[in-house]
C-alpha cells in the first residue's frame, strides 16, 4: 500500500546541543552523564555540544570538556556545531569527530540569526571545511540548511532555490548536507517536493512547532531518507505552548521505525530512561507524549 | 512518490462530545457557541454531546437543551453518543440526526468502561439500531469499536477478531463503522493492517495519546479511509503530561488536507478561533500546537 522506505536509518541525536542550547545551563557533569546515558541506549551519532561564545549561548560552555569526558567510544561519531572557523579550530583541537554548521535557505532568517548574507555564511563554510579536510584526520562537515520548508519570514522556499544552495555548500567543502524544518514548517507534500529536487542523500532535522514533526519524518522515511536528526524526550521544547518548538523525540522515531521493522540499532526503553534523565536535568516536562505514556508494548499495570 | 488518498473526506468533529466530556462542566450556553462556531467554520458533521448518566458524566447534561438550541442547520448532521437503548429514545426524542454507540474490541476493556460483555453489548447496540431505524425519519447509527488497534490490558488486536465484530455490528443494525485507536497505540503499520482486512469504508478516530494521531491519520488516508473523528483544539487532552490523550486535533487534520489538497469544507482560521473559543471555555491550554503556533501561511509579524 504505502511506499516503503530504506530498512536502516541513522539517528543523530541532537537533544544535547540543539536541545539544551536553549535551557538553563546544565553541568559539564550532567551532560556528560546524558550523553552516556545515550550511548548506553545504543545511540551512535549524537551531537555533543557547540563551539560557540559562551556569553552568547552560556549552555554549551565548557563543551570541550564534555568531549573529553565522553572519551572515544569504538563506533560513535560526536558532532559539534561551530558558527566560525575559530569555533572549528576549537572543535578539532578537541578531538571532534564531525562539525556541524549551518546555514539558512532564507536570506532574512540567516540575516537575524548570525548577522551574515547567505554569501557569508557560504564563505565562512568554505573555510571551516578547509580546516576540517586540513586536520591530521580528514573530519566530515555536515551543513544544516535551515528554513528549507518555509521562513517565518519569506514563507515558501523554492525546491530549485535550495538545491543550487546545496550544490554551491557541497563545492564548498561540505560532505553531508542536512535540511532542516527550524520553525515547523514543512508538510509532507514538501517534504517529498523538496527530495525530489535534491535527492534523498540528504538529512532531515525537523522541529515540532506544529506538530507534525513525526508525520513530516514517515513522509521523509517514504521517500527514502535514511538520516535524520532527532532530540531525546523532544528536548528544546516544551509541553507548555510557548516553547513547543523542540526537534522530533528520538523515541517516538525510534518507536515507529521499531514497528515498521526499520533498523535504528537504539534501544527504546533504555532511551526512554534517558529521556526520563533529560527531564531530571533540565526541571520541567518535556513534550514527548511517548516518555510520559510509555511504549505501546507496555501494558495496563506494567512499569 | 506516495500513495494518493481520498480527494475529498469527511471530519467529524467530536471536541463537544468527547472532548468536553471529562473536562469541569460547561455550561448550555456555552456548548451551543462552541458548536455555533465550528458551524461557522464550515463543519458538517458534529457530535453535539451524549445522552448518559448526568451523575456518571455530568459534563454532558443538557445534551437536548444543546441539540434544540443549535436547531437543524441545513446540511449538517448532529451526531450524539448513546450507551444503551434508554439514551437511544432520548437521543431520537430530542432529534437527533445520528446515534453514536461504542463497543471495545478488547474483552476487558469493555467490561471495565461499561460492565458488559462483548456480547452484552452487541445485544444493547441491536435493540439502538431498532429504535434508531424504528424512528418516523430512520436515524443512521455509527458504531465505534474501540480499542481497535491494540488494548491496553491484551495488546495487540487481530484484524481477523476486529472484522468478525464489524460484521457482527452490521448484521446488528449498524449505518456506519469507526475503529477508534482509544489508547494511542496504532501505528501506520497497524492502520495499514486492519484496513487491509476490514477494507476503507470505516472512519478512524485517533487518540494522541503517544503523539502519533496526525500521522496514523495520514497513514489512514493513504490507505483510503474518507472519515475521520476529530477535537476542535484537541479537546480531551491536555498539554500537561497526565491527560495528553485527547483526540487528533481538528486544525492540524484540516491544515494537513488543506496542504495535500483534499477538501475538508473546513475554514482553517475561523477553526482556529473555535479553538481559541474552545480553550476559553475550559479554561486551559489545550494540547493542539498548530492552534497555539498559527497556520504556516501565517509568516512572523502577522496576527
Amino acid at each position: 500500500m504505502t511506499a516503503s522506505g530504506p530498512t536502516s536509518v541513522v539517528i543523530r541525536e541532537v537533544g544535547p546541543r540543539d536541545g539544551l542550547q536553549g535551557e538553563d545551563v546544565c553541568s559539564v557533569a550532567d551532560r556528560v552523564t546524558l550523553v552516556d546515558a545515550l550511548l548506553g541506549a545504543g545511540v551512535t551519532h549524537l551531537e555533543v555540544g557547540a563551539f560557540v561564545s559562551p556569553k552568547a549561548v552560556p549552555a554549551m560552555a565548557g563543551s570541550d570538556e564534555v568531549i573529553a569526558a565522553v572519551g572515544r567510544p569504538a563506533g560513535v561519531v560526536r558532532a559539534a556545531l561551530v558558527p566560525n572557523a575559530r569555533g572549528a579550530e576549537l572543535a578539532l583541537a578537541a578531538g571532534i569527530d564531525e562539525l556541524t554548521v549551518t546555514v539558512s535557505a532564507s536570506a532574512v532568517y540567516n540575516e537575524r540569526n548570525v548577522r551574515m548574507t547567505i554569501d557569508g555564511s557560504v564563505g565562512a563554510i568554505t573555510r571551516i571545511c578547509a580546516l576540517a579536510a586540513g586536520a591530521p584526520v580528514p573530519v566530515p562537515v555536515d551543513v544544516v540548511v535551515s528554513c528549507a520548508f518555509g521562513s517565518p519570514y519569506e514563507g515558501d522556499m523554492a525546491p530549485r532555490g535550495i538545491d543550487d544552495l546545496n550544490r554551491r555548500l557541497l563545492d564548498a567543502g561540505a560532505t553531508a548536507l542536512t535540511m532542516a524544518d527550524t520553525t515547523g514548517m514543512a508538510t509532507p507534500r514538501l517534504i517529498e517536493g523538496l527530495l525530489a529536487v535534491t535527492g534523498t542523500d540528504v538529512g532531515l532535522h525537523l522541529h515540532d512547532t506544529r506538530g507534525t514533526g513525526l508525520l513530516n519524518l514517515y513522509a521523509g522515511w517514504q521517500a527514502g531518507v535514511a538520516r535524520y536528526d532527532t532530540s531525546v524526550g523532544g528536548l528544546g521544547g516544551s509541553p507548555f505552548a510557548a516553547g513547543a518548538a523542540g526537534n522530533v523525540a528520538t523515541e517516538s522515531a525510534v518507536a515507529l521505525f521499531d514497528d515498521l521493522g526499520v533498523h535504528t540499532g537504539i534501544d527504546l526503553q533504555r532511551l526512554l530512561d534517558a529521556a526520563a534523565l533529560a527531564e531530571r536535568l533540565v526541571g520541567h516536562e518535556l513534550p514527548s507524549r511517548l516518555a510520559y505514556a510509555g511504549p505501546r508494548t507496555r501494558l495496563a499495570g506494567e512499569r
